[in-house]
Parts: structure tokens; sequence; C-alpha cells
């Protein structure tokens, strides 16, 4: 069936299956101690012009989200996030399970606005009870965020600075990176968004990996003995070379940025169809997400020929849902989708 | 380098990278809801003769323990374990992390005895102060042990009918599962093994795959909402394909076995040389690691040209290493270490 | 200085000084296994014409509601509660300490809506990717709650069917439930709110007692080894006695009801006396404690000769404070405030 | 009935009733903000010689040994402790709630060896693979120990000397303390003790109190935010002051030490009876505990006139069991047993 669910409905780039087979006999230590991670690690901190960047190799979006919070907050400490951030809403309550609470922050379009992250903090601590309330001590963002939307570089700095003035630390979740970097409306680079946080991950499952996701904290500031946390939570592999090669394969030659970029080109060619069909925009995005706006008969029609994701349902007779392109979607996808719709 | 350092050192056995190819542009539904990963589960259960089996793939043992441990377990309840049990010394804490106390057993060469088992069970429930204490709830077995030792199908029914005398129940580590059952000293299969216990692993990760454990709970019994548990604790990959492609292949005619029966192979031959070179066993086991104590010097001289597992110092002058084999160790590399040593 | 901080700002009702006194030297077991402990809990018991509820006596409200929601909670849950309630914002976290997530519903002057909590669990039951979120598994209320308001006989009844329909359990905040059960717009009796949920604690703290609250599972549902959990959170008390001896004073005679409807009848004074002398009530209740809105000069002005509970800071230039009185205000210590104002 | 069952069997020194009594009625501020609390602190602080200690009233034991074991570890550590030490045995995995690992030594009597100490550590960072394995962080040490036996100064230093050598810091739970400190064996002042150690309490509800127990970090090293733990702990009382008073009470004109050594005079006088009577004496310690070796059937006649506990069974037909005094054993209890005995 037609698919456009989601970013992460088939395997690898190829480079990364054939990367996989030339290197499968090669002994390597285990545990990501291996020469492709280390590889793959220099060729990141390059990419960030970062020689002190500590870069650790995970392998899902909720795992390093809630190894990296966690180990960046003190046991008093919760972390800020806008309420439809996925760690608040879509991770099973990821975060709690480690201990910590998500604060909620109000949102549009899934991002977070500097002036609420700063009334926030300013009446945080203006109120003489706060020693018996949970600590604000992270603010999570997305770039892009759940909706697909981006941050600008004004925005990022903005954020930063005042996070800075309350002795609040950033993290940015980079499921889709490539995505938000490489989409026509966006200013920044990778490097400047690294530079506007303590710490980001660089979203491989949906970027054209099998799996994995590289945590980074730039300029050196890993939580102390983060090898022995990863292990910790389960979330160390024996053949951490697995994720290794598909990180140095993604970093040679800019094949992040040739995947991220083609997928954007195939989103652009989606938007085209989807308002030449007349379809009602809930959200439209610059990235490879779009949110439409369905009678629940035409999302039960379309359902059996396309595969959709369900986003939410915004009264009883209507249902939002999400169309997704990737680096694997085709110009026969899309004209297969003109024709259904 | 030459490598017998352990068994996770290269990649995967080449049928599952060329599935992988394969399939690779075949849309699939996330999180494990794909048909590879329905086929490997059908194949998993036809093994056991349980239809009722559930099954969920995982990423690896130490994940796979920490999460399936905790969901057994009681708020109130801890697991017992060979006081050498990976959970007990090698898993950074990866049990108590979730809030659970690991209660050590007495072993020998890594296994545990029924009347130990039993002792602890009776002395525990004549302790008038037992209810101020951590209830045992669940025994940790291993097979093959971390030793490379092998429960008999006598032992762990014993193992097995006790637990259930003092309503604990049994899960069994299988990281080596592979290399336990096709060892010539085994009585025990799959199946068998499956009836001592209430849940256990096959693991994937040094038996041929890339990564991998597939957590079997035989009889239906699996934990409340395990899926959301999965994800709750990080452990939920987006493309779950990555591991249903690798288990359907493991399960397709016989190549578990096939790959298994090899490395035992090796493992006698590696035996052989180890004796013929008057090498002495700290642990000669019936599966694919051999402990050898060395002087502090040969250990020094070898690793300069073999990579080997440090394993203890028994004292200030020797050290045991760890010799392993594994399905892609070849007689080439046997040549070799027998031209060094 | 004259206080009307809060309700916990003095001892003990002269009457368990008095029991304690009269009892210290009777040597009785620990843990809560001494008479005084059975005799409360056979007065509750009939209190609550239950004699299969179970009771335990902890030390106070933050340790009550951690240790008996995570106790009800199943891994996989959170816990339903007002975004004003005391576990979502006051507790420092201790609810998400234990692993769960407090789950926000809207709320009015403190009070959760029955239509809002049905909407809430109608959306998640709908939502196709629920298995990726915190489930609803249980519903804290207060009563009275945080903001001194109460719910009716009906509207618990509701709150109860709805949260029942769902497989919801519900739980109730007790902390000051003396004073919600004897104010005049109260149409409660202890039984009939104990009918309407699966558990709820009795608030000594703040009704007289030293320190104690007193935690019911009506009908016999307590969480399996409760008493062990008690002690895992740290939460058992050697001299068990010493909780035991409070609430079988605070049972005897009716005490309890007796120190309640006083501290309503100051109440009543006090309401009076703030609308005698204009002061803007920023919400006014029926129990205990009154919110009024001040200039904050007024409030820097009246610190001088009033101890007074900052509350918020609505603007930059009020707050609100909160006049609290207690069962041991005085007719003279109303006289003075109404010198003061 | 006689009871020797324990140190925690009657209710409260009568200075400390009195003391409640007549502070009972003065206005106060919650939470430890109490004037009693700050004068109990500089009392200690004065005991101590150490004007920067931070002192932390809490309620009991377990709660005390959770919550500042807890904050003091990193995430990736674990507690070294007696393989019998409280938090090892009898405190229902309260440390393991936490998240960290009692990580067991060898002991004698209750007590842990400095050459145990320092082999552990010194293997532990001999081993190769540590960082897979839990970081020991802390060492937990008991003055008295469980067992009844105390630690001279010299055994101190070394430990704390041996702790600091491997930056493993030191705490001492005490919940005896004043027994210890009393007993003619013991060298040690309450100030030498706490010169060898990162933090320890003052035991006081088995010592004198209705319940509490008074934390000190010695010299100004709390860990940071350490209200907020214990709010998040639920381990914060509203009224602070009913331990503040307590303590108080205790520091002035050393009522803690006439309390203890009086306990301390009624252990000799048990001693001499139990001698006397030809008890086998299955642990003879300095302070306030003896363990004495019964026949099964001697146990249970003796258990119906005298109220005793059950500490373990070394075989099937014979029972240790403790015999306890405490402050409120009097001439008259000692020869009520001797008559028994």
């Amino acid at each position: 069936m037609l698919s456009f669910e989601n970013d992460y409905n088939v395997g690898a780039h190829p480079a990364i299956l054939r990367r996989l087979s030339e290197t499968n006999f090669d002994p390597q230590p285990g545990y990501g101690f291996d020469r492709y991670c280390e590889s793959a690690k220099e060729k990141i901190r390059r990419e960030l012009g970062d020689p002190a960047a500590e870069i650790f190799f995970l392998s899902g979006g909720t795992q390093t989200n809630a190894l990296a919070i966690s180990a960046m907050l003190r046991p008093f400490e919760g972390v800020l996030c806008a309420a439809t951030g996925h760690i608040a809403s879509h991770e099973a309550g990821a975060i709690e399970y480690t201990g910590h609470k998500v604060l909620p922050l109000p949102q549009k379009q899934g991002k977070v606005d500097p002036q609420d992250v700063s009334d926030y903090l300013e009446n945080f601590y203006a109120d003489e009870n706060r020693d018996h309330t949970v600590f604000p001590g992270l603010l999570y963002l997305s770039e892009p965020t759940e909706y697909g939307t981006i941050y600008s570089k004004t925005e990022l700095q903005k954020l930063y600075e005042i996070a800075n003035r309350f002795s609040v630390r950033v993290y940015i979740d980079g499921a889709r990176l490539g995505y938000g970097l490489c989409c026509e409306e966006s200013d920044l680079t990778m490097q400047e968004l690294a530079n506007c946080c303590d710490a980001f991950y660089i979203g491989g499952t949906k970027v054209g990996a099998l799996l994995g996701e590289a945590l980074v904290f730039p300029r050196g500031n890993a939580p102390e003995r983060f090898f022995t946390l990863i292990k910790q939570h389960g979330a160390l592999l024996s053949k951490g070379r697995v994720l290794g090669i598909q990180f140095d394969t993604l970093f040679t030659d800019g094949l992040y940025y040739e995947i991220s970029r083609g997928a954007i080109e195939r989103a652009k060619e989606l938007r085209a169809i989807l308002h030449e069909k007349g379809c009602r925009f809930y959200l439209e995005t610059p990235t490879n997400q779009q949110f439409i706006l369905l009678e629940d008969e035409e999302y039960e029609r379309l359902s059996k020929s396309v595969a959709l994701s369900f986003w939410e349902k915004p009264d009883r007779s209507h249902t939002v849902v999400r169309f997704a392109v990737s680096w694997a979607t085709t110009r026969e996808d899309l004209e297969a989708l003109r024709a259904i719709l």
C-alpha cells in the first residue's frame, strides 16, 4: 500500500546498508570503542567546528531524551517543555519514570515563545514557596517541533540567553534535525544550533539510518560517567559499531544533508498536490510533515489506499491526519497520491 | 589484530544483511507492527510449540533484563540471582535503577544450586521480620551462565518447581542461548527451557544478529501493557522491522542453530589448542567461552597480538582472561592463534 | 506575633498531649502493632460503618499522597489531578519521584468538573496512539481543595461513577477533611465520602494532631503488602503508637468534629471581619481558608504585625494572601486582627 | 507484659512531653523554620564545635538513610555496607527504591574491617570493566552497629582515611548513637565521630524522643537544595516544631547523654543477670542490646511472660533473641526478669 504514514516506514539509505556489508567482518572492540564510532565522532566534531564536543550514539529518540535529560537534571529539578512536546505527551511517561517532572509551557504550533519562558522563570523565582516545588533545570526544545515548525536563529539565541540568565540549561531534540536545517525557511546551521544549547541530538532513525541518534554535548560538558549511565539505562549496544558505521556514512560527503534536502523537495511537491486537490491544511509546515483536516468518512475512505498517521480528533466528526515524506519517498509515490486524491 | 575477545566483535551473519537489503524499500508500519516482526514471532511460537507465547523484540541484554524483571516484579519484591549473575555485577545497577533489589545467592561456576534457592526461600518465610525486608519475587538464571556453564533439564525443572512452591517466578537470560542449547553436554531443547520458566530471552546480538533479543513470555503471561512499558523505558524502536527481519532470518531453516553449532565446533577446536599448548584452564566450559589463567606478563605479551577479554585478577600476579569464539570465528583464526601460543 | 498564617502553626489539641502523657510508660509493640493503633482503627471503621476498611497511620500529607498513589498505580499509569492540585504544584515532584506522571486537568477554584474528567477519558480512549502515552489510572481529588472549596455529594458521586466507567480509581486528599465536612455548605458525611472513592486520608496534622494522617482503603482493598511499602518509602515509625494515640483521641467522643466545627465558627467570624474592613476577596470559601487580594505595599505593611501566607502574585503590583484559622484560633486573635485591619 | 523487646516500646522522656505542653500554643512558622528547630540546631552545632554544620530533623531512621544516601550519591554510584547493615537487610529495599545499589562488604559482628574496604576499592579500580559496574560512592557505617558492637576512634579514622583516598564519602547511621558513645568501651566523642564522616545522624526515636532523627552534615556540606529533597521524599513535617522541641530538650543540660548512660547502666545489670542465669550469649555487646541463643522450646516458654525480639534462626532447633534495654527500663523490670529466668 502507498504510505505517507511517517518518515520511518522503510529501511536505511542504501549507502548505509552497503557500508554495513563492507565492514562486516572487521573485528572491533564492543560498546562503541570501535574505529567506526571514532571516525563518526570525529566527523561530527569537524562539522560542528568543536573539537571538544562529546558524542554518544544511542538507539532511539525516547531513549536519548530520557537518558540525556535525567543525566543533566539535578534531583530537585524538572524539565520545561511545550505542552505538546514529545516528552510531555508521546513518550509514555519516560521522563517521569526517571523521577523528574515535565513542566508544561504554553505553545503555538509546537513552539515555545521566549516571552513565556521568561515569564515562567520570573514567576518561579518570585514565588516565596518555590522551595516546595520543582525547580526548572532544563528547557527542552525540538527542531523541528512535533508539528513540523522551526525555530529561527534569533529565537534560539533568545531562548538560550533567557535560560542562561536563570541557570537553566537547554536541550534540543533533533529527531528530524536534517529536515529542520535543510528547509528553505531555516536560517540555521548545525553549528549555530550547537552554540545555542548544552546538548542536542542528531536524529538518524528518521533521516536515513536503520536506527540511531547521535547525542552531542557541545564544548565538552557531558554529564559525569555518561558511559556508565548509558549502560545503567540499558541503552548500551554490545555492537556499538552498528551505530558508528551508520553515522560515519551519514557524515561522509554530506550524505545527511543530501538525504534531508531530498525529503524537503518531496515535501514541497506534496504540499503542491494537497493544495491542488483542495485539502484543508490544519497546519502547513516548512518541513516534511503536513497536517490535514479530514471529515471522518474521508479519513476512513482514504485509509483504504494510503497509509496515513492519525494525529488527533479536533471534534466528533473530523480527524487530523499527518502526511509525512522522507528521503525514500519517490516522485512515483507522489503521482500515485495525486491520482487517489 | 586477531580477536578472541568476545562473541560480538564483528557484524551480522551474511544472511541477515542480505535480508535487510531485500526488504529495505517495503513500507511497513513502525514500532514492531510490521509483517517481519509478525512472521518472526510466528516462527518462534512454532519452535516453542506454544501458540500463546507472547514475544517482544528488544535491542540488548541489559535493556531486556531491566525491562522484563522490573515489569514482572511487584513493588515490594526483588530478584534472586547468583552473586556472579550479569544483573548482579555487570549491568551498572540497571535493576536497582528500576527500584528493585538484586538478592544475591551463592554460586558455583556461575550456577545456583536448587538446594541454596530452597534454603533461601525457607529461611525467608521463617523470618518473623520478613515484612521489613525485600520479598523474593523472581529467580534470575542464565543459560549458559556468565561462566559458560549450563543447567541440565533436571536442574532447571527442580529450580522451577522450587520457585513455584514459593510463588517465585523464573526468568532466564539467554544472551548466548544458542551456544547453551547446541553444545554436546546439553540435554535441553528451547521448548523444554520455555516450560521451565515464566520468561526468557533468545539472544540475537551474540548469535549472529547486528543487535536484538527476543523476549518470550511463554503461555501468554506477558505483563500488562508491556508495549507501553517498552516505550516508557526508551526501548521501543521506530523501525521495529530492523529486529523483526533479523529474527525472521534466524528462525528460517534453523539458521539460529546452525550458527550456534558452528561456534560450538570452533570452541572444541579452541579447547584442543589451549590444552595442546599447556594453558592453565581457570574454567573449561562446554560452550563458546573458555577462561584461562595467565601470569600478568604472559597476559601483557599475548595482548599485543591477540585481543582477549580481561576477566578478573585472582591475585596480584595473575590474570584470568576469557577466550571467546563465535559463529564468525574461522579455522584460520584458530590456526593463527595456535601459531602465536 | 499574631498569626493567621496557616492551620499548623501551633502544637496539638490538649487532649492529645494529655493522652500521650497518660500512655507514656505502657510498653507496646512497635511499627503500629500497638493497642492504640488498633483501637483508633476500630473507631474509624465504626465511624465509616465499614468493618473491612484497612487503615494505615502515616506522618504527613505529601508522604501519604506519594505512597498511596504510587501503590495504587500500575507502572504504565499516571494520576489525573486539577492543575492546581497539591500533588501537581506543591509537593516538589514527589509523585514524579515515584516514577509516575501527574496528568493535569482544567480546574475552577481548585475543583475539577465531572464533564472535564469525562472528556479527558473519552478523548484518551479515542486516541489511536494511546499506547504511546501515559494511561490515566487514578483521579486525585481533595476535599476541601487547595482553594478551600468543597465538592458536593452529587459531584463526588458523579466523579466516582465516571472514573469507574473507565476503570480509573479515585483517591481523595483529606488534609483538611474535618473543615470540609463540618462547614455549613457541606452535604457530605465521612461515610458518604468513603463510598465515593477507593482511598482517602483523614488529615490529622491540620486538624488538631502534632502530626499524622489516617490513610483509609474502604471495603478492604489496600494495595498488596502495603506495610512493606510503607517501610520501603521510609514512612514507617518505630513508635507507631505516637500516631495511634492521636487518632484514638481524635475519634473518641467526636473530638475530630468538635475541633473542625470550632475552626469553622472562627472562619465565619474571620470572613465577617474581612468584609467589615472592606478587604477584597480573591476567593471566599466555606472552609477555614480565605484568599484576599492586597496591594503589595498593604501586604508588606500588614506582614509586620500579622503572619500571613503568600499565595501568588496575580500581577506585578498585587499579592494574594491566605488567611487561615484553625481549632486553636481564639476570639482574642480575631479581635486583635480587627484592630490591626 | 514485661518487655525487653526493643528500645522503642514506650513513649518519650518526660522532659520532652513537658516541653511539648509548655510550647503548645506558641504560634510558629511551619516546615522547620520555627525557633525551636533553630535553637536545637544551634545546640548541636555547639556540641560539635562546628558552626558550619548543617542539620535537618527527620522522622525515622530508614527515611533518614534513604534521603541522605540518595542525595549524597551520584546517579552511577552505590553505597558500600556490611552485608548485615540495616540498609542492606532490614529496610525493605528503601535504598534500591531510590535507584541505587547497596554493595555488600564482609562483616564481623556487624562491623566492617578497614582492610576489607581497602581491598574492595583497590580491586574495583583495578578492574578494567569497572565502567560497566556500579561505582562505590559512599561507605555506610553504623555506630553502634546492628549487632550492638562499636567502632573505636582509630578504626573510624582509618575507614575515613581509606574512603577519602578513593573519593568515597562516609555516612554513619546513629540510630542508637547515644548508647554507642556512652558505653564504657567507647573512646569516641560525638565531635570526633563528626570529624570522621561526611554525614551522620543522631538518633532520637531510640534515645528518648517520640520520633525524630537529627541528620548532620558537618562542615557545611549538605547536598544542594536538601530542603526541597526532604519535601520530595515526603519527609517534611508541616509542624517541624515537633522535632525541634524534642531535640532542643535532648540537647539541653546534657539530657541526651544522661538518657544514654542510664540505659548503659541497665544494660550492664542485664548482662549480669543473663550470665548469672547461665544464658548462652550469641553475642555479648558493650551497648544496650544482647543476643542470646535459646532452644526453640525455651524461646516459646519465655515469650509468654517477656516480650523479646526474634533475631534469627541459626539452625532448626534454636533461636537467637535480642534483649534490649532503654532509658525507660527500670530496676524493677530487671528484677522481674531475674525472677522469670
